[in-house]
């Protein structure tokens, strides 16, 4: 499925492409098969209000003349990742990664066997470990994601994201995507988008894959971060990852990241979860038309059905926001034909 | 001059679509075609070691094939700005627009006159004002770019970038760009390369015109920040500039804002000064063929001749290690035909 949508976006451009700088061809393309192209959007997405709204909007944009139109330039498109392009439960991927790393790290650190959280998590421990709540994660992530240089840090990610299987599922984490995201994403681009992660998880974490896997490159990846110092080592220059929070992009902080990363104001944002409210807010504040859109986990079956009370990925003030709003909610159990890459066809 | 760079360029990269989508088509551009816009490369430089430098780097890292070949996601090239793409001299422009602003705030601020630096500045003593060194700078900086959102902060440089002349030359700011520079900017992109800005000067200040002068849009920007808060100002949100500083994007500050960004090492950077250094440094640490480059200003007469010891853009320590490692050293005056924009024919 994906192989087809990448295929027919390639063609779509490098069909405008052509169109564009031969305007005395345009008869050789019928419009039926411009038709063609235009039923097969978003494929994994019923007919629903939610996809509707979708194409509407982009339609609404990227028409030359249209009181709505929007110059490619300031098409700005932002995603949440966590819940909203891969799966979070039953424990954010990138903790599943620390705590792997953490484990395979025991054995330079003898004195972990009898401090916390290390000594239930070496047990394995996974609740008595991540009893300490937020002081205990800190420790993991801290040790896990620093004392290394970042070049050391991308090949440590890439050895975990290339074997580790989810707990349930058995699937690579990779394969953990949502398949009608990744139609999303590439739908966008298709009509002069340019997408960005903007998410709470690490940032050179998410940049190890995140250009495999949901074809968006390093600079377009906004999260949060810890400080960097550069040094002459050997006399080569590194980047020190170092055990000090810069700054977490979540909530309040995404508007922040967004002016610093990218300085323009998104015209779209995506997300599932309160963390992603302020992006909305954010979003929706600028002039014209904008698409706010949340992810709403509803498919027990399929995936996972959490919202208001769930401690990860809790979804109760952006989803009465939507409501109050008029936001777009995706109802994944009944807009979603297919969840999962690893689901399709 | 510059539009029929762009001209060429955009001609170009248009063909070159034209031809990826119809293999059947290339004996309509004969190979004579393509040679003539070869020729065409970089007009404003003169055929010295410093133009052959750059166009050898290009040919190697985009040949297909070649074991010098970089894909196109990896060819990024950071530009540092004051001095590098346009004049840093007597001031850095930025700190003119600082000066200016804060004379036409000195009426909502009665105490100035009575308090330094802003009281020498309201007298028109430059110099009394700016000799409190590093911390009167700050505090009129501070005063000019905090206190406002980011959006009234835009349209505050907005008006000034369009109005403001420089005090010697008579110019728009503006139009104080090295013309060679924005021909090296163009040829860049129009062989694959991502160009960004990595400057010690403010990420929202040039964000304002980078786009329209340089062709850089305002997510490749990197500079030094102040913090940001988001707030709901009368239920609409805002992000407000806070006279806090963020982040000094100079010196050891440019790798890491680097990596913070763009999450990518440059394959090319282009600098004038010892606060490129590391940024040098770090862009030839990585594999495969690199270019590091310093704009030496040499030339008295048609722009401004300082290094080892301007305390405006020290070139010192930089160009020993350009000297040892052989990076290319631009010779304003022998290698640049035309300096400025504004000098073009």
């Amino acid at each position: 499925m994906k192989q087809s949508v990448t295929f027919i976006d390639m063609s779509r451009r490098a069909m405008l492409s052509a169109l564009a700088v031969l305007p005395a061809l345009p008869s050789v393309f019928p419009t039926s098969a411009l038709a063609a192209l235009a039923d097969n959007t978003l494929p994994s997405w019923n007919d629903t209000a939610s996809k509707k709204a979708i194409t509407t909007f982009v339609e609404r944009v990227t028409k030359p003349g249209s009181s709505y139109f929007v110059p490619e330039a300031e098409r700005i498109a932002t995603f949440d990742n966590d819940g909203t392009l891969w799966a979070e439960q039953p424990i954010y991927f990138q903790l599943a990664f620390a705590l792997d790393r953490a484990k395979s790290l025991a054995q330079q650190h003898p004195e972990w066997k009898d401090k916390e959280p290390f000594a239930s998590l070496l047990k394995g421990d996974l609740k008595g470990a991540l009893a300490g709540g937020e002081a205990a994660i800190f420790q993991i992530v801290t040790v896990t994601h620093s004392g290394m240089t970042t070049e050391e840090f991308e090949n440590i990610v890439h050895d975990w994201i290339t074997t580790a299987k989810h707990p349930q599922t058995g699937k690579p984490y990779a394969e953990m995507v949502y398949q009608p995201m990744l139609e999303l994403l590439a739908y966008l681009r298709a009509n002069g988008f340019k997408t960005f992660i903007v998410s709470g998880g690490g940032i050179d974490f998410m940049r190890v894959f995140a250009e495999r896997v949901y074809g968006i490159p390093p600079e377009q990846i906004v999260g949060s971060s810890g400080k960097l110092d550069f040094e002459l080592r050997d006399g080569k220059p590194v980047l020190m990852k170092l055990p000090e929070l810069n700054f977490i992009d979540d909530k309040a902080g995404k508007p922040v990241q967004i002016q610093m990363h990218i300085g323009r104001r998104p015209i779209a944002a995506f997300g599932n979860s309160d963390g992603d409210l302020q992006m909305l807010e954010w979003a929706k504040g600028g002039g014209g038309v904008r698409l706010a859109l949340i992810v709403h986990h509803t498919d027990a079956e399929r995936e996972w059905a959490y919202d208001r009370t769930s401690s990860i990925g809790r979804l109760d003030k952006a989803l009465d926001a939507a409501q109050a709003e008029g936001w777009t909610v995706v109802d994944m159990k009944n807009d979603w034909k297919t969840i999962f890459r690893f689901g399709r066809e």
